[in-house]
């Protein structure tokens, strides 16, 4: 029902088919999310014709709201959301982590610049999370209601969802944590992914392991071998990371991952990241930063990240992309954007989107050509010297 | 360039093909309304895939947003908006209505019911808006310049925007207006229409006459035949009605004017008022309602209105109509859309506006249908009886 089949190596880069029960993942490849259930603004039709058969929907806001059990009444999320291709769930940990240490550090994917040195001072700003060695309790965002999440949970949960890549649950780290309570949580981590092994019986979805262990170099190698022993399907790279550590980690763990097995990096979207993640051997990677860039009014192009609200593209008659073949290039001017932005017109946001992520598939496929005809790295430096 | 040819009559009931620059439109039709140059929530793409050929873009939004002066830069609206069919621009007039009586006497385009016998209470709404014999002063709502619009003043600007129908500078009075002021208002009204005709040069641009004259038959005869009189391609029915003057109007006003000439009825889309307006010799409708609607949350079918937020939908596989052939109903459930409202997913709105656009795009042809076999009246009979 699974296979993982490499085409190419170069380096540690590579291509490969992987096969799932809802077709053919070509890696490496960015997944788009789909949080809710949706790419946000978009239809499955509009993502289908991008080019993408892949999404990620998101486990946390999708039991909130509309919850598993009326996902699996519906047939599954393949059905509900009228999607063909294969799906992954992500496991509830990273939005948890958000709920936590991502409001009392003030922190996200990727560490905030102003805070690289030491831990933020604290506000008044409280975590909305309990985390014990069962699981984490905390509050819906939603209704207020207290709910607890155990990794037995979030694999049901995930099992009613329905998706093909399925994520053990993890806690993921801040980056301001201090050594010893990381230890202590990659612990757990390892103890859920034991425990959600264990409770996993659907043959249907492949389960990953994820690896933690902060910034801290033992504990990334802790962790890459104990997730690797364990009988997962493939793995995850989790974490909250500097931009230096993201690729630290993954120079450190990715050796440790059994080299006929796939890797999903967890949350990551910037060009220069996916550049240096495709690099170090992960296979596939998703996040929300092109669509919520594009939703913002930021388009991709091969030459930097434009704000389409700036006044030079008022009257200006070019497509965003002279070559891109999307919706927005193939019909629209910089300056209709620019007023749909201006205007508050929710077409605005879908245009952008279709951009983004056709910006982003066209890069994906050049990416893999380019490891598939050897010239990567001459690739990766001409194209990023080109985007700024 | 223009031509208007009548198919079939039933009664004052017609359909008729209209030739324009830009294609043929077959009427009776619903012109969705394309506010501020995008039919809200969709692309032009979108709309034509439902089936549409001609929309209606507001010359008073556009006016202030982007600006006449840049789409006329830009290519025209057209060409902005990627719209090859015929387009309408309304005169602006309507808007300044809205900024003036319809805060003050707080009514839009069909009076409110808990409204109907008086003068409503005053309160401490102001009116934006300063009407003189030259023209109509106010603020822009954007960023508060004052803005002296003139019948020659609109004319140029629908001349900028470019659409194939424009309309003549008029006045909307209110139905709590005193029959005096309506007299004096008409006046106006019958001069900015010499002054739009005057002003007008384009002859790729058929420009029609508004026929005014609040809910009183004397005026609204008067109206008929003054602008009949003048030298317009076709004709408007403007004013702000009681659901039963809005037929009056017709019965008084449609004999009056040239019935080898097109008649468009400003602002009007409840389904309702629909068959009642091509029942009495209307060709052409524009309104939000079915798009605002939509984006509400409220999906037309043939058996009526649904709110899709209701319980009862939550776990509703079935699409919101059986035999629609529309995105939303080809591809995703009740539960799916009542999801994404649920969580306020934009695709939501997207959705429901496809489906009430295509709606009133089937609705429309099933009219046409039934005047060309002679059974609208049985047809009108039918679907209302059914529409609940």
């Amino acid at each position: 029902m699974f296979d993982f089949k490499i085409l190419k190596k170069i380096g540690r880069a590579r291509t490969a088919e992987y096969l799932t029960p809802h077709g053919v993942l070509t890696t490496p490849a960015f997944i788009p999310v789909a949080t809710k259930a949706t790419v946000k603004t978009l239809d499955s039709d509009d993502v289908r014709k991008i080019g993408f058969n892949s999404v990620l929907a998101n486990t946390y806001h999708l039991m909130l709201e509309p919850g598993s059990g009326l996902v699996k009444k519906m047939g599954g999320l393949h059905k509900f959301m009228d999607w063909q291709g294969p799906i992954f769930t992500d496991s509830g940990g990273y939005q948890v982590f958000s709920l936590g240490k991502g409001i009392t550090h003030n922190t996200g994917k990727i560490r905030k610049n102003n805070l690289t040195i030491g831990f933020p001072t604290s506000d008044s700003k409280k975590s909305l999370i309990k985390i014990t060695d069962n699981g984490v309790e905390f509050r819906s965002h939603i209704d207020g209601r207290k709910i607890f999440l155990r990794p037995e949970d979030s694999i049901k949960i995930q099992e009613e969802l329905g998706a093909d890549i399925i994520f053990a649950f993890d806690e993921c780290t801040s980056p301001y944590d201090e050594k010893k309570y990381v230890e202590k949580s990659l612990e757990r981590t390892h103890s859920w992914a034991k425990h959600s092994l264990l409770a996993h019986k659907r043959k249907d979805q492949a389960l990953f392991g994820i690896v933690q262990g902060g910034d801290w170099r033992d504990l990334r190698e802790e962790s890459g071998k104990f997730i690797s022993a364990l009988n997962f399907h493939g793995f995850g790279i989790g974490g909250s990371f500097g931009k230096k550590e993201m690729r630290e980690v993954l120079d450190w763990t990715i050796p440790l991952l059994p080299e006929e097995k796939p890797r999903h990096m967890l949350g990551i979207g910037v060009i220069e990241d996916i550049f240096d993640a495709v690099e170090r051997g992960i296979d596939t990677l998703d996040c929300v930063e092109p669509t919520r860039l594009g939703r913002h009014g930021t388009l991709l192009s091969s030459s930097g990240r434009m704000r389409i609200l700036n006044g030079s593209y008022k009257t200006d008659k070019k497509p965003i992309e002279k070559n891109c073949s999307c919706l927005l290039c193939k019909k629209y001017s910089r300056a209709y954007l620019h007023h749909l932005f201006k205007a508050d017109e929710i077409l605005g946001m879908r245009l952008a989107t279709i951009h983004n992520l056709t910006f982003m598939n066209g890069l994906m496929a050049d990416i893999r050509k380019n490891i598939n005809n050897g010239k990567f790295k001459e690739f990766k430096k001409k194209f990023l010297k080109k985007f700024i």
